[in-house]
């Protein structure tokens, strides 16, 4: 179905036509081999074999300037708005909700630029009426966001811009509760922004519920405070499991190509950019996507976001079922071979559901950290957190920490997320790596007396 | 070479594989067919041939995260320092000068911010040191700049956070005057924003006198007034001309793909970012491109822009002295057609020089606007300017009305701009399509009695 990182023999640059070229291998690897078996589809995925089609012709016939009014214009224009009405369509959104950016950093950033923008628009008004102006705008998020929300609001602070809570998810459920964002909304409350699913533990925020709650209040505010509005960032869970937005009842919810199979770009969903919802724009310019992000569109990107998101509407249920039930194997498997009391599960918590394809375990010793175990496997390529924070040393995950994972066990976190083509055998084949792996550390560290 | 839009001949949507593969024809037209001759180079180019195998190519195999540690995101991350290498050689300038942004729009947009909170960040400084602060930085650009310089500057003076000087161009020479640069710097002017080459009448910016001139007044200035940073939005110029930051002597230059046979993203050169000029980041996120634009990079076009700026660094002047060749050709066959009363050059201006690819000419006579004149013609492609404004009606550019062209003039300006594979036969076919367009343009309004 898809192309399995085992196919990557690629060598030397620059890059030219010496690349091998990929070839399907229907997610089968043959595990008595040396082949790279890829279990990291959280940091992002290969791009669908339609997908890389649909931007090679979107890339010879539809370059077009999208504003230009003659026909190779026309076609871009038309080719857009139909990745716009599959993106809509994959969130339950309308089309016109769809606003495409250059990825889910900048479609965050978006919104939080927006909420910051609106409270003060609203407050200007009210100080030009006489009304008592409030100094600052407030955001409620959790602490276990991605970084482009953690960081923006960081940001945000540091500017004397905004204040914020960043709400400490349960230790127990691994899981934002709703009673505390109703409990950390202020008068100057803007915007609440949790993610859909997490990154790292896979788990699954009620966003839903807290759209319900925040909406009922709302209703109470007097009219001359601002609605708070309402973000989630989906960046894990499109593709991975239904997301509506008619459901969750958000106003904004970030959407990124690359987790999904697609381009390396992103959408912004808004309800009724304009109208419903405020979008003040980042850039100033050309006048695209009506003038709310500006730019020359990027069609062949676009396009391939279109077929992607038109392939998880297509087959969203396949893609689920068959992600959990080898991540199901997956944890089975690893339990047979190292035994309940050697591994810690941090995706497991109590009443919370997760993403259907992240597995995120520790194998418990005092010198099986992460990145030592990985280090010592031939095959697998996964990771012990955030891709972004690869380069953050030997300190483990915030987010595991957050979550309640005990420092020594969130050492040892490795974070396996399997794909749409991962395969049984894949899995086998890890659980040997990970055998040999964790023997090689276990008797290196016998041998060197710790 | 390239492929000419001639071969466009898409139809329907959705995107499917009925769109018809494009063939290169060398930009040979059978100029006798209905076949469409594409002359808006400036508005938008094709994607070059190669380019389009290396976007490909990336698609398939340099999926992986550039911030993962394995071997398939070391390969991604090797690719765009591949990339990164070729642009900063384009421009003359260091790899690290050089950082990847979605296009040229949010690459202009980055100098302004830039300039601004640096600005600040050095009064605030001063404040915090007891001197007198200035309330507002002061920006020198042109009245004839991109939107996506334009309407930033608009916005920082609506929301009060800049003042800004529009600088008339002469409207002898189409050009800025470096001496109206010199004389409308304040003690507070913190940018100066002059574009490379203008996108509509072709005409070149003296920006290295510009930068010398600039840069001796900053060496005047005293240690608590920061120094003036320089830009240029070079989105036109790359690609048809030698482009060397060193002679321009600029701290910033706008990169943009699509203008020279490249991917849909751009690029910012910046002279020695966040030590010799800064850099204040407009998104905060996961610590890409030294975290002066984070997100996820889009590892495929920005490969697909080092292969394009590796052919402008191999081929530059077999390009630009065949777009002038065929250029020149253009103009004379509109003279020899048409003759000299009946045409206005609106690309020529005395003392001043231009893009070798562009010819903005005015059929002169009371109902030959542009818009009508391309509506009839049966192939030819191109505009009355820039492509972001063709849904501005039937008002004349305001760039060519800046520029001197008189109103009546302006109104039948046609932006003829050529490309790499436009050929003589192409210019033939377009001359006879205007030849025709006019004819029945006049015949069709002495019909009516106008």
């Amino acid at each position: 179905m898809e192309r399995n990182a085992c196919t990557i023999t690629t060598d030397g640059l620059p890059f030219t036509q010496s690349y091998q070229k990929v070839t399907a291998t229907g997610g089968r690897n043959d595990s008595s081999s040396n082949c790279s078996i890829y279990m990291d589809y959280n940091a992002t995925t290969p791009v669908n074999t339609e997908v890389i089609e649909t931007v090679t012709e979107a890339l010879q016939v539809a370059w077009g300037n999208p504003s230009s009014s003659y026909t190779p214009g026309r076609k871009a224009k038309e080719l857009i708005d139909w990745s716009r009405e599959n993106v809509a369509q994959m969130v339950g959104g309308q089309p016109e909700d769809i606003i495409f950016t250059s990825g889910g950093t900048e479609a965050n950033n978006l919104v939080f630029h927006t909420a910051v923008k609106y409270f003060w628009d609203h407050q200007r008004q009210l100080a030009q009426n006489g009304g008592n102006a409030e100094p600052l705008p407030h955001i409620i998020t959790s602490n276990i966001e991605h970084d482009s929300v953690q960081l923006v609001v960081d940001n945000l602070i540091k500017e004397e811009k905004a204040k914020a809570t960043f709400l400490p998810v349960s230790k127990v459920t691994g899981c934002i509760e709703v009673d505390d964002v109703i409990g950390a909304v202020r008068p100057t409350t803007c915007l609440v922004s949790v993610m859909l699913a997490n990154n790292e533990t896979g788990v699954l925020m009620p966003i839903a519920e807290i759209c319900q709650r925040v909406k009922a209040l709302n209703q109470q505010r007097d009219t001359e405070t601002p609605r708070i509005l309402l973000h989630t960032d989906a960046a894990q869970a499109v593709g991975k499991l239904r997301v509506d937005v008619r459901d969750l009842g958000v106003d904004y919810l970030t959407i990124v190509g690359h987790k999904f199979y697609g381009p390396r770009i992103g959408a912004l969903y808004v309800r009724g950019p304009g109208t419903s919802s405020p979008v003040y724009p980042m850039f100033f310019g050309g006048g695209q996507e009506r003038k709310f992000r500006p730019g020359t569109e990027n069609t062949p990107m676009i396009a391939g976001l279109g077929k992607a998101a038109e392939l998880v509407v297509r087959n969203l249920e396949v893609y689920a079922s068959h992600m959990q039930e080898v991540r199901d194997y997956l944890e089975e498997k690893l339990l047979t071979v190292f035994g309940k009391d050697k591994l810690h599960f941090n995706s497991h918590f109590k009443g919370s559901n997760r993403l259907p394809n992240t597995c995120n375990v520790s194998i418990l010793g005092p010198n099986l950290q992460g990145r030592k175990v990985l280090l010592h496997c031939r095959r697998l390529l996964a990771s012990v957190g955030a891709a972004c924070h690869s380069d953050k040393g030997n300190r483990p995950s915030h987010i595991l920490l957050n979550s309640g994972i005990p420092y020594d066990v969130a050492e040892n976190a490795l974070r396996l997320s399997v794909g749409r083509a991962t395969s049984k055998e894949d899995v086998d084949a890890i659980i040997e790596d990970l055998k040999q792996a964790v023997n090689e550390v276990e008797v290196g560290a016998a041998q060197a007396g710790q």
